[in-house]
């Protein structure tokens, strides 16, 4: 089943290079989740051909606009195809009144639901949970309060053998606890879970860790992680300035990624001063070498 | 001189097709203006090479989003650009409002000053005038308050035959009386105005008509124009949608075009529904021969 996360947009504040603002989906078992929303992403939607439809819930880290000026058009567009379904938007408190605001001029009563649900910056937090994954918040250190996305899978269940099924047919309530590891006995037969199924593959977890300055207490929401996007708005060089703007260098996010013992790294949030993307790469890959760039339209498996 | 209109984006409430909202750059004497911004304005100026730090003045013509959503983005680049001049934003009453939330949120003190000139609903107003041009506002039907906005070059004056200058050199004063059409006397010498100059070319008019139902009255305002934008959401098989939905057919557009005896008429503001413009074209045609689509990235010259 897939855990991937595509990337609508890698750019800082101001698009340059053809390259958007922050937005990525992350699909996990086919449902997806909208992670920031920077202007033009339903646009980048329809490019890549990801149906707005298929969204429920969408994340926002923080309110710089880079990361929510798309926001208001992708409710707009839902309100004109009459979507049923209530959408929800985990977000910093004030951006439930920018978006109640800009539908009041425009004398717009949507046709769904709205549903806010204010993050908190204090600490981590469970925002989502259903049957195989978990969606929590966790505090970063930028201008404004902002928080990062941890994506983690739940302890997932055995399999069953399929050939161990084809040659014998048992009923479904023993099929469940041998799936959970529990060895049972039906009419005097023992039934291994052992030799019935095989084991789980490990969770896997991805972290988005939003608008950021490197700061250590960070290893401890993404510790282990398959996955981590880590911004990296400038090169080691501009260091001064990725501080005095609350971001982070390449260097640093490939730090980050080391001392959290994370699996892979993936880098964005690009300045516009940056056209070639490379030499961030270069940077980061001298500290970690599983890093990639955060390309627009390219999918990452959390692996 | 050029005086000609950009098209940045031409697509109605939900972008599709590749199509973008609102945006088109008018461009008289060099001098830049924007007429509408939906979301991903700014993107589109860069991808056209349109220097964004060339706008001083944007018009919005209503506060449906697809006509302004734009704004707040491209604002926050020229903050992050440091930007100095000032920028006039010609806006229905309540756009102040938003931005200056959206500002708040993300804790963004400008480092230009955004003046805002509030516009009116009831009649025609002039908004800007410079030595060449008069911008006014003017009143149209939709669903909200909305305004068009009408582009009308002044008197222009005579121009010198250069060949005559070339052989006699005459001062500077005589230059300005002889262009107003005055015959002067100078040292004796008789300078008739009808020999030293050519007539000026007719002042060039452009009118943007928004978001508007069909009605007669606007044809008062937009008289005799060089260049007619008006909306073609829909085609007339759908007219009774664009009745109930504020807006207008290809056959209402072309129909108003020869109403008001118009020059040149161009179509925008497509519904989605539409992915092949052509059959809005013939529709128009039929009516009005000199009708063109607003195709995105094209440059339509003030005749």
């Amino acid at each position: 089943m897939p855990f991937e996360v595509f990337i609508l947009g890698n750019n800082s504040a101001i698009p340059a290079h053809g390259r958007h603002p922050t937005s990525q989906v992350v699909n996990h078992h086919e449902k997806f989740y909208l992670v920031d929303c920077g202007e033009g992403t339903q646009i980048q939607l329809s490019k890549y051909k990801i149906k707005r439809s298929r969204l429920d819930h969408i994340f926002i880290s923080h309110l710089h606009g880079d990361h929510y000026f798309g926001l208001i058009g992708l409710i707009t567009s839902f309100h004109l195809l009459r979507r049923e379904k209530p959408l929800h938007i985990y977000a910093p408190k004030g951006l439930k009144e920018i978006l109640e605001m800009q539908l009041n001029v425009s004398d717009t009563k949507l046709v769904f639901e709205l549903i806010f649900h204010e993050t908190k910056f204090d600490s981590a937090e469970i925002l989502l949970e259903n049957d195989d994954l978990t969606i929590s918040s966790f505090p970063v250190k930028h201008r404004i309060p902002t928080t990062g996305f941890l994506f983690r899978e739940k302890n997932i269940q055995r399999k069953v053998r399929t050939e161990k099924l084809e040659a014998e047919s048992i009923p479904h309530e023993l099929i469940v606890e041998l799936k959970k590891g529990k060895d049972v006995i039906l009419n005097e037969k023992k039934y291994l879970s052992a030799e019935w199924t095989f084991p789980p593959a490990s969770p896997r977890s991805y972290a988005f860790c939003a608008d950021t300055l490197y700061h250590e207490e960070l290893k401890n929401y993404i510790q282990g992680c398959n996955l981590v996007y880590h911004e990296a708005t400038f090169m080691e060089e501009s260091s001064e300035r990725a501080k005095q703007t609350f971001h982070s260098t390449a260097k640093q996010a490939a730090t980050m990624a080391q001392i959290a013992s994370v699996k892979h790294l993936l880098l964005g949030h690009f300045s516009a001063k940056y056209e070639d993307l490379l030499p961030l790469l270069i940077e980061a890959k001298e500290i970690f070498a599983h890093t990639k760039l955060a390309i627009e339209g390219l999918k990452f498996e959390v692996e």
